[in-house]
C-alpha cells in the first residue's frame, strides 16, 4: 500500500504505486494475472473517472483479462477481495489482482465539506439524506446510544483515538503520525455530539493492494503468503430508523458469524483485529460485535488497555482508519495488507506478539454492509 | 423489466417495479433467495446515491444476505450478472437476484448536456476527457474507421436504425415505439459526424431483474427457467489511442471466444443475439466481432434483411438500446430479460422463430469492458 495522505498523482499512477510493489512482494509478473477485482468508491463523483477497472489494468500491464470494479461504500475493495478469493478457491481464476484505490483530499479540487456531502451519498437517499445527515452524524447517533445504554463516556471515546494515533505513529504509511492525548481529543472542535474532531478519522488519498491466489501456486511463488481462512458479508437494514436495535450492527455479528464458522474458530482465538473506527465510537461498537468484549464493555476496552498492542487482542494495530487514514476504497485492502504483514512478523515496533489469527472487519454506510475475514499464518 | 423510458420513481421504487415480477415469475419469495447482485453506473453522479445495494435489498424485503454493487460503466449489470452465475454454479448461493436500475432522463433534474459529461466518467480521465470527447465522439471515431477501412455508408448505418426501431416498435416496454426510415435518420440532426440523433441510443430509465439458481432448484420452482451455457469477458486497453485497432474491438472478440467455447457452440449456431447498439455503428462492428458476419460485411448485414427478424440471425429483436433504450446499469440484465423471453417463446410479434440458442453483447465505456453471454432453451 501507498501511504495515506494527500497525493497529487491521477488514479492510474497512485494505484500503481501499491500494485506494482504487490506484484514484486509475491514475487510473479503481470502475466501471471489472470483477473483484477478494483475497488473505488467515489472516483465518478469526486474525479469524473468512472468505469476504472480497465484504466488501472491498462496503466499498470494488464492485458485481455476480466476487470472488474466494485463499490459498496466504505466496504468496497474488502467486496473485491471476497470475490477474488470465492473466484480462486472455485478454480474460476488462478491468480486474482486486487486492490482499492481513492482520492478525498483536496487534492481533488473538492475541500471537506463538498467531500462530506459526496459521501453521504452512501446513505439513504430518500430517508436520510433530505434530514441533512452525514456520517460524522451517523456514526454520531450510534454512539449516543451506546452512551445510554452503558453508560460509556466521552472520555472513553477518546481513549480510542489516543490508542490508534499512539499505534499511527508506529506506522510509517500512516496518515497521521503524531501521539495525542486524552485532552487534545476533549478539547478539538465538536463535529457532531459525542465526537469531536479527533474523534474523526480523516479523508485520505492511498492505494492498496493483494495478490490472491491458490495455496499450491502460493508454493510456487517466491513471495511469502499467508491464508485467508473465513470471510463473511452480511447487510443490515437501511435506512436507520428501521433497524431493530442501533447498537447491536446486527451485519457485523452475521458476518463475523459467517467468517468464524468457515475459519472453524471461536472470537476467543482472535490475536489482532483491524476494525472499521470511523470514529471512535465505531470502533467501541464493533469490538463488542466481533465478540472480542462482551456486550457493554467496548467503551472500556481502549481504556483499560485490553486492545492496545500488549494488550489481550490489540485492535487496529496499524492506527486504523482514525490514524491510518481512510482513502475509501482503498480501506478494505489496506486492512488486508495490515494482516499479512502482522502475521507475517513484519511490522516492527507495531507488531502484534505472535500473531498467528487476525481479522479485519469493514464496514459501508449506515452499518449497512460488513465484512469480516479471517487470516492465519501458513502452517 | 419496467418499461424504459422517463420514471418518476426514486431507483428503489424504479427496481422494485422489476424486481417484484421478476420473483414472481421464477415462483419464489424473497426467503428463497440468498445473495443480491446490484448493477448501478452513475446513481452517485446523477442523484448522490451510491451504495444503493443495501437500499434496494430493503425496500424489496430482502434480509440479512450479502447484497453488492458492481459498476462497469454500460456493462454493469453484465458484470452483476456474469459473478452470479459463477456463484451458483460453485454453491456459494443457491439463488441470487440479479438487477440493474438507473434514471437518466431529466427526471434526475440533470438535462441530456449534463448526463453526457456525467458519462463521459467512462472515458479515460486522463487521456480522453481532456480532448473534449465524448461516447457519440468514441463510437463515431470507430465507426468512420469502418467506413474507411470496409466502405460502409451512412445509409447502412441508418438501416440499423431502421430495422431496430421496427423491432422496437412490437416491444411494448421500448422507449422509443415508432417506426423510422433511412430518410428520417439521415434527416436528423448531426450529433458527431457519421452520426444522426436517430442514429443514437436515447438515455432513458429503467430496471430489470432476472433470478439465477440451479438446473435443480430450477425444478423446484414453477417459473419456466432457460439456460445460462457461456459467459466470456474480457477487457481492452485504453486509451483508445492505445489499441492496436479501432474497429477489431479485441474484448468482444475475447469475450465471444470464451462464451462460446464454454457453451461448445460456434458463432453459426446462434439464432439470435442482443448486442450493445448505442449507436448504429456500434452494432455494425459488434455483428463481427461475434462472427454473426464476416469481418468487413457488418455495414450490409441491416440493409440486406440478414439481421431482422426473419432474417438470418435476427439481431436485437428487443429493438436494442436504440429503440428500446439505454438505462445505463439496467441494459445488461435487460438483453438477459430479452433472451429469457424470447427462448421461451413469449414475445409475440416480434418472437425469433425456433429461437433455441441466444447470445447478449454488453459493452462498457471506449470498447473496454466486453460481456458475452449464451443463453439456450432447456432440454
Amino acid at each position: 500500500m501507498t501511504k495515506f495522505g494527500p497525493h497529487e498523482q491521477p488514479l492510474p499512477e497512485l494505484f500503481a504505486d501499491a500494485a506494482l510493489p504487490a506484484l514484486s512482494d509475491a514475487g510473479i509478473g503481470q502475466n501471471e494475472i489472470d483477473a483484477f477485482y478494483l475497488g473505488n468508491t467515489l472516483g465518478g463523483m469526486t474525479e469524473n473517472a468512472s468505469h476504472l477497472a480497465p484504466a488501472l489494468a491498462s496503466h499498470i500491464g494488464l492485458r485481455s483479462i476480466p476487470c472488474q470494479r466494485f463499490e459498496d461504500a466504505c466496504a468496497t475493495s474488502s467486496s473485491a477481495f471476497k470475490h477474488a478469493v470465492q473466484a480462486v478457491e472455485n478454480g474460476v481464476h488462478d491468480t486474482v489482482l486486487v486492490g482499492g484505490v481513492e482520492r478525498c483530499t483536496p487534492t481533488t479540487g473538492k475541500e471537506t465539506d463538498e467531500m462530506t456531502k459526496i459521501f453521504a451519498s452512501a446513505t439513504h437517499r430518500q430517508y436520510e439524506q433530505p434530514t441533512g445527515i452525514t456520517f460524522p452524524g451517523v456514526f454520531a447517533l450510534l454512539t449516543k446510544r451506546h452512551m445510554h445504554e452503558h453508560g460509556t463516556t466521552r472520555e472513553q471515546l477518546a481513549e480510542v483515538a489516543v490508542k490508534n494515533q499512539h499505534h499511527g505513529s508506529m506506522n510509517p504509511r500512516a496518515h497521521f503520525g503524531e501521539n495525542a492525548t486524552v485532552d487534545d481529543v476533549l478539547e478539538s472542535p465538536v463535529i457532531a455530539d459525542p465526537f469531536h474532531l479527533m474523534d474523526c478519522c480523516p479523508f485520505s488519498d492511498g492505494a492498496s493492494a493483494v495478490v490472491v491466489t491458490s495455496p499450491e501456486l502460493a508454493d510456487s511463488y517466491d513471495g511469502e503468503g499467508v491464508n485467508v481462512t473465513g470471510i463473511g458479508h452480511a447487510t443490515d437494514i437501511v435506512p436507520i430508523a428501521d433497524k431493530q436495535g442501533l447498537t447491536e450492527t446486527r451485519a457485523a455479528r452475521d458476518a463475523a458469524a459467517e467468517a468464524y464458522r468457515q475459519a472453524g474458530i471461536d472470537a476467543d482465538d482472535v490475536d489482532f483485529a483491524e476494525v472499521h473506527d470511523c470514529f471512535t465510537g465505531a470502533e467501541v461498537i464493533a469490538v463488542e460485535a466481533l465478540g472480542l468484549v462482551e456486550d457493554g464493555k467496548g467503551g472500556t476496552a481502549a481504556a483499560s488497555g485490553l486492545t492496545a498492542l500488549g494488550g489481550e487482542v490489540p485492535v487496529n494495530p496499524s492506527g486504523g482508519l482514525k490514524a491510518k487514514g481512510h482513502p475509501i476504497g482503498a480501506t478494505g485492502t489496506a486492512q488486508i495488507v495490515e494482516l499479512t504483514e502482522q502475521l507475517r512478523g513484519e511490522t516492527g515496533d507495531r507488531q502484534v506478539e505472535d500473531a498467528e489469527i487476525g481479522i479485519a472487519h469493514n464496514l459501508g454506510g449506515d452499518t449497512a454492509t460488513t465484512f469480516v475475514t479471517v487470516m492465519e499464518v501458513t502452517a
